[in-house]
């Protein structure tokens, strides 16, 4: 299971304080949490209101990468500041770094895709149209599938797509998590790339949100999903997350899982 | 999600101490708090070491019938205390029970599938053969075919039929649990039957036990798990339980969820 920590972004107003006020240490803090909680990479999203988001993005980068080396996501839906971004890090000498993201609308494959296939950077690819999120998993599928075959196009291994199905909130559509994973059992069966997912909106507007987005995250990884981007620092999801992955044979003789027994800090 | 609690059993200690002091009260309010906990039917076991588990059998589902007029399931490894359960909950006028359970033993279904037969119990079928639990998905599938064929050839709906495609521990093996995952999927996909499973096994052998299985029934319900044989007094399993049917549009409007919530009892 690859866990995309999603805590460095700018529309979280902590962060967006943080970058306005070149705050180094709060994002230093903020990266290596991430790490220390069992991340397997960070999102790095610099677009603040009102800021320059190529400059800002440029800055986070740096701090980051000055304070870990993991691999990074640069994650922004403005495509100058994607590439800035990318050969900023491979500039550095970091690892080619995730592209969070592309999507099945047409303005956005004409940006993103010619930055897969000059970097060839593994890739989060949502189920999005021109149209919207299709209401049916025949339809979201049908966008993962032409994601698909326009990433491999470019030369990108299947491997390095990571399908975001999308999830929409419980609350105003009952069938939302239904549809969701009805998506990503037709990707696992019939596509060779991965899945990923910004499960939280599952919960929007219900009451004990932590609740309902683990048990969903469980759900989705019995269903085989490999990724999620989610805060790696709540500890009842990771301890879940450290369960579920011993319970689908990921964890070699349940080794992390009783690493993390030892150390206290499952709940 | 149809909760199949566990707890009158005799094999539990304090359950078989109770059957053999014939301890109404005990028994009693072990039926209710598992009522009141949100089951679905009560399972009634009364095989005890020593004990005429006819007699202690015919004696549990009278007390709990007095207590309650919740569906009952009938449980026992000795044909003979099944058909005296079943005859002793009809002729009480109680809902036809479950059977707890059929499997692909040829002994088992010689002596059960005439019970189903005769009354038409809904019924557990275990995925174990003449040769023990199959190693793969496919051959545990192909005991539920079996199954399937036998107990509709014998007049039941397949939607009474269901299949338990029974679980191991992982600390024993690391993939018990994609085994038994795979299996469900299988079935999902190609029998109209519903499926359940005792699910603690999974996590024998581990720490924190409960953690390990509230995490596994979230999968399993992930991949459409229709019931689950458990202590329906976990309350943090519960509360996941609860979570997971809203996520998987069986609350309408989340109806459960949230009086749930405003009861306090989401953990």
């Amino acid at each position: 299971m690859l866990l995309m920590a999603e805590s460095i972004n700018g529309t979280r107003k902590q962060v967006a304080e943080a970058i306005a006020a070149r705050d180094t240490e709060f994002i230093t803090t903020l990266a290596l949490d991430q790490v220390n909680a069992g991340a397997g990479l960070l999102d790095v999203n610099g677009g603040v209101a009102g800021g320059n988001e190529v400059e800002d993005l440029l800055w986070l980068i740096d701090v980051v990468m000055a304070a870990t080396d993991m691999l990074l996501m640069v994650d922004s839906a403005n495509p100058e500041a994607l590439e800035a971004g990318v050969q900023a890090i491979i500039k550095k000498g970091g690892k080619v770094p995730f592209i969070n993201s592309i999507s099945g609308e047409q303005p956005r494959i004409d940006a993103v895709l010619p930055l897969i296939e000059k970097y060839k950077c593994p890739v989060v690819g949502l189920c999005l149209s021109d149209e919207g999120i299709p209401a049916t998993a025949e339809d979201r599928f049908a966008v993962a599938k032409q994601l698909h075959d326009l990433c491999t196009g470019a030369g990108l291994p299947s491997e390095d797509l990571w399908i975001d199905p999308l999830v929409m909130a419980v609350s105003a559509d009952s069938s939302a998590g239904v549809v969701t994973i009805e998506t990503l059992k037709l990707i696992k069966e019939r596509l060779p790339v991965r899945t990923t997912g910004g499960l939280s909106n599952i919960s929007f507007g219900l009451p004990n949100r932590p609740l309902l987005n683990r048990t969903y995250v469980a759900m989705c990884m019995g269903v085989g999903i490999d990724g999620a981007v989610l805060d790696v620092r709540n500890k009842q999801m990771m301890a879940m997350i450290k369960a579920a992955e011993a319970l689908r044979s990921e964890d070699q003789f349940c080794g992390r899982y009783l690493k993390a027994h030892r150390a206290g800090i499952l709940e």
